[in-house]
């Protein structure tokens, strides 16, 4: 192994040592069982599982792997931007130049080309337009909204959350798949019905 | 959506939430700052990303997306079987066999197709031989190693772990690329000169 190489593998190694701190940026939403919040990296891993499953009602064409890397990367700038809450209108201000200021440092440990890759990938969804980066925000909504009725609308209850928020916040999902769709609309008359969340 | 299909999502919904237990598995390794020990999910997701990252020093023709699909998935098992300390002799006596029973309930929550290409992944992963598995396998020893230096060895410490247990309990990183089996046989010498490791 030359120096060059040598070099392009301890970038590597730091970087999969430095993304380690997004196991302890806390997201808002409970795990199923309501126990404690859950992290960034636990979030991640449930959005690529849920490609894999769900994966079958999206565009055949989809390329999977690339909607893989996006979710399972999708939080890396919050270890310097920190997590903010969809309903804090405050801090989504300023939100997204703070992302992008950490996306510049975290993605560049990576070698070059790497570091353009992945971070363009974010870029790619952020954007929310492509198919891939269409499918990979409706994971990154749907997840949390499953959670939370899971656990009885514990966090939609703390912050007096109604359901038009919710559809106004997602109406992204409407455009996607129907059964996902018919899933999401279901699943929120149900929690109105059952007090997790306010009628309007 | 007819009664079948919506039969299909159902049991695919069940399982994404079936699966948030293991985000409350706790195994052995402590996070990279030392201040607790991880969980399954986040291990699964920081061996997706090493998969990612680390891609290019395994063979070119290898599926890529099978092996983060293993590496997702491949301690699904441990919801009902927990997770056993690796030199922990007497737990793994019996490891495998509580290993396949979780298998057969956890997997089969979901649709009958996916059912078994998943369980059969995870079969595929345990025995370790095709070119996915093995790459699969290096990157779940990889990164505990890993995470433990970087801790200065407290885990190692803490159990009293020679060098020669960690080299015979992981002889087949050596097998993998060169780059990788270089670096863990470096960062062990180094274990060793920092006192992270015994030296046997």
């Amino acid at each position: 192994m030359n120096k060059q190489q040598e070099n392009r593998l301890e970038k590597q190694i730091e970087f999969i040592l430095e993304i380690d701190k997004i196991k302890s940026i806390i997201r808002q939403t409970y795990l199923a069982d309501g126990t404690r919040k859950e992290n960034d990296a636990e979030h991640s891993w449930h959005l690529a599982i849920m490609a894999i499953i769900l994966g079958e009602y999206f565009d055949k064409n989809i390329n999977l792997l690339k909607v893989i890397k996006m979710v399972l990367m999708h939080d890396l700038v919050e270890i310097d931007a920190g997590d903010t809450f969809c309903y804090d209108k405050k801090a989504n201000e300023d939100k997204y130049s703070r992302e992008q200021k950490a996306a510049e440092r975290i993605y560049h440990i990576l070698p070059n080309n790497q570091a353009q890759e992945y971070k363009s990938l974010w870029y790619e969804f952020e954007e929310g337009k492509s198919k891939e980066a269409i499918f990979a925000n409706i994971l990154d909504r749907l997840q949390p909204i499953m959670l939370n009725f899971e656990t009885e609308g514990k966090l939609w209850i703390e912050n007096n959350i109604t359901k038009n928020q919710v559809l106004k916040r997602n109406e992204k999902m409407l455009s996607g798949p129907k059964e996902i769709a018919n899933y999401f609309v279901t699943l929120l008359n149900l929690a109105v019905k059952l007090g997790y969340l306010k009628e309007d």
